[in-house]
């Protein structure tokens, strides 16, 4: 037996016991006849003592000869500490040791293993299993652990069953890239790598089951932006005889279940916004309400003078920042510049401060008196002391470059708060949106999405009005979850894939079995799923899902630490019936 | 709201109560003036009363339009049956119908929704989703939810933690062939799907997560046997700082658990048998005990005499069949050609009945006396009433065929009780088995096995002699989990390698990223891994896994539902620097 006791529970009621410990060498203090070591384990750290007065001597050289990380067993007694520690569960006592033995060495790792480590983001991939050592990587993974645990067992308790849908399925062109796999049995032919099990599920209510729920790898052969994955896990739901209120309901109670048992937050209210007005106050579909600066448009109040840029302009729209009377001149000026870079491509920022004594001064007094402003103020709300933040443009993009800069404020004053949580559903969703590339309407959720009743003969008058029964799930400015009302009715899917652009002939070749389905009395229903990687990171007060991952890939989709992916040797390829092609 | 109740749950206590209940019509019963409707869920079945003096005449009508299968929603009133079922939850009450709305319409589904269908696996394959709504499947399906929830709770009670690890790994050569995934932004690069999570849970050991589990995908291109799929669900397990004796009584506390809270059965000993002697005394290295026919070895008691057949084999080898005497002639002729057939391979049968006056009565009297005979009796533990059947031949083979010979008797006989459980762990596996093929020996469990400690050096003069800490669990004649020790220095590992024939660099270029991890601090560290289908299967009485998977592939690795794998576009193989390089 390597150990009787874990390193993170001896206390003060174990002095007197001989025990026997395991772990990694954390910290040497050697002042020659006194050595303590600190012992590291998953569970905790306790320090050991070795003692010319009271350690054997072969042991005492033992002692002398380890290193950082290195792997030992020990054999000791419990004793009390000199200086005891408070902070530390152990920090009472520590183990006179007697006997060590060394189970394995180590080389100096690449970078310290410590909570604040000296290891860059390249290196600590590279050695992802050193980084794992570390507190907060091994902390977030047993959270994100917690929390799957406590999604299993709540969904389980309402009915819902895990039912585990292929991962060896069919390429369908909709949508994104899917990744593929080569047939060796069945040659010239593919498997696609789900990008979420949306037609499975849908056929377990068609057969039935009622309440699925899968916490499951899904894939996207995507260009990677930033924090993306070719590899996600998504908590996927779905239900049969409901509505949308039905599933807004349920998927609420387990994200205020999450919420409580995991962060020890009670939220009663989730609020619920449409698409429509997410757009008008926020300027984006999955707003973050934990503080306020609501969009106020201002065209009513600011077309009315000779100030050119702002009567062009399809949309004039401002925000209140609190306090931002405090910027100096030379900050805004830098805010000027941050929202003219071209990731955000603002022309420009109108401003107007709120002074203390009820008067104003803007970046336009030109063209706007003090009762003009006065109203800028009411319309956005702005305070005395407040800033008032204006843009102008057409209105989808000066929508996109006010949100940027409200979320960025929101950080440089510390408004976005990680130990606060703001969930909020955004509902009534477009059914189709416009896509440039190209030039015609694609499913905004996805093909199987219903459009809300009575609007089905909308389409063909004015497709990009009609609404759908789909519904994100938003915390903190974070899309968390999303869904949808399904179709499940063969002509209505046949409909939708048609003015999709599919032929009936590709419709039947990619989805034919799901519209035979549909003709064996499928029930109504619809379903959401969770991100889980972004949902683990939120509520774990972060926003970066690689630190929720163990083995994560980099933003080429390469798994640094195992090097993959690599070439295959050239018999595999001709067993699966493929030469490669390559164009450079 | 579709339903206001379930169709499981009506009882006497909600006489009188308005309800509205959803679902599929199971059967109807139509006497013109009275309508009888099963309504079906998952959760049970609800009778429906349409009566022409209590149900408005338009509802009677629509009644009367109902098929099977039809999806309906009903609103009537909870009133006491007349002529009960004591057998169903709802058995009590009917519900008199005032309102039926077709929610959706069904053809005639191409098998009949029963227990017992008349429909055959392909057209049953074919229409999954109309076969799950069957009452067994579906029951299969939530069966296998408890058990993976009850697997999960307990793990996680132990202190385990449920870790994803990527599913675009790199492909090895060693084992089984890899089914791979071209990267498109890694030209002629690619992927592979994991056969198992193995190096990743070892590096999780490294990186000290100390008890780690997962209930995973799998994925095998094999050439598909009977009853084995492409993909599969393992219980992936390891533990850090143990030896074997810990990860058998953890693993044991896990399956007594599953056996307790899913079958209701208390087994406390886990019996252990060596792998040598599981092949002396059953044949095969995972003997179902739920009976006995040990195998009793004949060749000092059988090769005194005349019989060259036995004198010239390196094993006789017999079984004792209980009450085997009433076998008729045309029985055991039956069972000898049975023996015979090419996949067992035996090229005849001796067999010796044991008369109720102590007489024997055997095939070869022309060889044997009645005390030879006795003795054979004595050695096999043969009782009166009993039937010898002996085998010879080389050892290896009779004892395969004797083993299969074992098995068929004891499904004859009725000794294969599906609720009654008999585990067992199989111990002391050889680290290398020799492959034919190749003419050298692989890993019998994988390349990461530990060698028994002091046994490395037998790895140059008698390799096959060589045992591993590597241990099966066996359940009723199944193998349902299995592990080792693993090796978790360098230098055993890259001797391991340069044994099994890898070059340095062929070892590096493939496992470096494990071996560089053994010199930073690596544990002892040792796991194993359920193989969730089969123990699912088993834990329900049955021995096909495909009916506890949802989705299953055919013996062509084909969904026959979705129609997959299937041609990709031409564009698809072109992004992926791929072209078609069909042999036929």
């Amino acid at each position: 037996m390597y150990r009787t006791h874990s390193n993170g529970e001896l206390n003060a009621s174990n002095i007197g016991q001989e025990v026997t410990l395991s772990g990694w060498v954390q910290k040497i203090r050697d002042k020659g006849f006194l050595i303590w070591v600190d012992l590291r384990d998953r569970y905790g750290i306790t320090q050991l003592i070795f003692d010319a007065d009271r350690t054997p001597k072969e042991m005492m050289e033992a002692a002398s000869e380890l290193g950082r990380e290195f792997v030992i067993q020990v054999t000791g007694t419990v004793i009390e500490r000199e200086s005891k520690n408070p902070n530390m569960i152990t920090g009472d006592i520590e183990i006179l040791a007697t006997m060590v033995s060394i189970l394995n060495k180590s080389l100096t790792p690449p970078f310290t293993i410590e909570d604040d480590t000296d290891g860059g983001e390249d290196l600590r991939m590279k050695y992802r299993y050193l980084d794992i050592r570390r507190n907060p990587v091994r902390e977030n993974l047993i959270f994100r652990h917690k929390v799957t645990m406590a999604v299993r067992n709540y969904l389980s308790e309402k009915n819902f069953v895990e039912v585990e849908t292929p991962y060896l399925i069919k390429s369908t062109p909709e949508g994104a890239r899917d990744f593929v796999v080569p047939s060796r049995m069945n040659e010239g032919q593919f498997y696609a790598l789900p990008q979420s099990p949306q037609t499975f599920k849908q056929l377990l209510m068609v057969g039935g089951m009622d309440k699925y729920f899968q916490i499951v790898k899904c894939f996207r052969d995507e260009d990677l932006r930033a924090d993306r994955q070719p590899e996600f896990t998504q908590i996927d739901c779905e239900m049969a005889f409901i509505e949308q209120e039905d599933i807004l309901n349920t998927f609420e109670g387990l994200t205020r279940h999450l919420l409580k048992k995991i962060n020890g937050v009670e939220i009663e209210i989730f609020p619920r916004m449409t698409y429509d007005d997410a757009l008008k106050k926020y300027g984006n579909d999955k707003p973050d309400i934990r503080f306020g600066m609501e969009f106020g448009e201002l065209n009513e109040v600011a077309q009315h003078k000779d100030f050119g840029v702002f009567n062009n302009a399809e949309l004039v729209v401002g925000i209140a920042v609190p306090g931002g009377n405090t910027f100096t001149r030379k900050e805004i000026d830098k805010l000027i510049d941050w929202i003219k870079r071209p990731q955000i491509g603002a022309l420009g920022m109108v401003y107007a401060r709120c002074n203390d004594d009820g008067t104003f001064k803007s970046s336009v007094d030109k063209f706007y008196d003090q009762a003009d402003l006065a109203s800028w103020a009411k319309v956005t709300g702005a305070q005395k002391g407040d800033l008032i933040c204006v843009l102008s443009g057409e209105k989808n993009k000066v929508r996109g470059q006010l949100s940027a800069l409200r979320m960025e404020l929101a950080e440089r004053l510390g408004l976005r708060k990680a130990n606060e949580f703001a969930p909020l559903w955004v509902i009534d969703f477009p059914l189709l949106e416009w896509d440039k590339g190209t030039g015609r309407y694609h499913a905004m959720h996805h093909p199987f999405t219903s459009p809300k009743p009575g609007q089905l003969a909308l389409l063909s008058t004015n497709p990009g009005k009609v609404r759908a029964n789909a519904y994100d799930l938003v915390l903190n400015g974070n899309e968390i979850g999303g869904g949808s009302i399904r179709i499940h009715d063969k002509e209505t899917q046949a409909l939708m894939f048609d003015y999709l652009g599919f032929t009936p002939e590709e419709a039947k070749a990619q989805f034919g079995f799901l519209m035979d389905a549909f003709q064996y009395g499928a029930p109504p229903h619809g379903g959401l799923a969770f991100g889980l990687d972004r949902l683990v990171a939120i509520l774990g007060g972060q926003e970066t899902i690689r630190d929720y991952i163990a083995f994560p890939k980099n933003n080429s989709g390469r798994d640094v630490m195992i090097d993959a992916p690599a070439p295959i040797a050239a018999e595999q390829l001709t067993e699966l019936s493929l030469q490669l092609n390559l164009k450079s």
